[in-house]
């Protein structure tokens, strides 16, 4: 039995005095326990009838591509200003402090299109939110919205309301 | 029988004129070619004896975790300043013009260690080359660098001399 909490370190004050920061960098590094997250939150995945995944840059990307393969579908990433070469569609989102911007391919998400929504951490909603409107200006729907890790106190499932969510643990 | 090619759109003047930029995002929307290029990749990669394998943000995140779970090894993220919120270890390592640092978790790779240093495409090596210099200071061996896709005329295979190399693709 895989106990998640054992691959997750605790570190405070990271990025700035007050927050802890979850580093799941031990669980990318003991594969046996790393597969077992993708095997068992796949399984959590496999009712919702989705098309594609998205996921951003760049810790989406420790999940999301390694999930496409377990579950048989597309990969699409959403990344920051500069990086993607064709046409784009953008948004801007919310940070802590100001708002940034999250670009996607134009046409890699379409209308007939079911779409989980994915990324590491569940924290304040802003970049998970930002994905969903990017998946909703392409005229697709979002499938879920889903996170390796859920931090309740900081109600970015409130930021998310109208979407399923699908978090593997909380805290 | 997949051909790569299908699955790769050549963007010229990308990020700036006389650069053609190799966009691979459709092999990540395409779940079989991606499924066969970790399959067909993983095998190239199987006799080198590697105990880890290293990676840098962010699109060297797009195959990487998934090698390690295909390959039963631990990963190990190379991020820029400020992602990484243990102690770490960090090299400046050559941009086209100037310099930027990549950094890694101490400890995360040791002197026992044999490793694979990953990323999507090699052009000029300087990243990939960083990656090296970083788990050598570790104390460990590079077991090979690879990459998906090769850019023979920039020559980052001499970058990288006194490695070995086992790309994809060549171009």
């Amino acid at each position: 039995m895989i106990n998640f909490d054992d691959y997750i370190i605790n570190i405070p004050d990271f990025p700035k005095k007050g927050v802890i920061f979850r580093d799941i960098t031990p669980l990318l590094a003991n594969p046996k326990a790393y597969s077992y997250a993708i095997d068992m939150w796949s399984e959590k995945l496999a009712g919702f009838g989705a098309t594609k995944i998205v996921a951003a840059e760049s810790r989406g990307f420790f999940f999301a591509p390694a999930m496409a393969i377990k579950l048989g579908l597309p990969f699409v990433p959403v990344r920051k200003k500069g990086k993607l070469p064709r046409k784009t569609i953008s948004v801007e989102f919310d940070l802590e402090y100001g708002t940034d911007m999250l670009f996607m391919h134009e046409g890699d998400v379409s209308s007939q299109d079911k779409v989980i929504v994915m990324d590491d951490i569940l924290a304040t909603g802003g970049t998970a939110d930002g994905m969903c409107r990017l998946v909703e200006l392409s005229g697709a729907k979002v499938a879920c919205c889903t996170f390796f890790m859920e931090l309740v106190d900081l109600k970015g499932r409130e930021k998310l309301s109208g979407r399923d969510v699908v978090s593997i643990i909380k805290k």
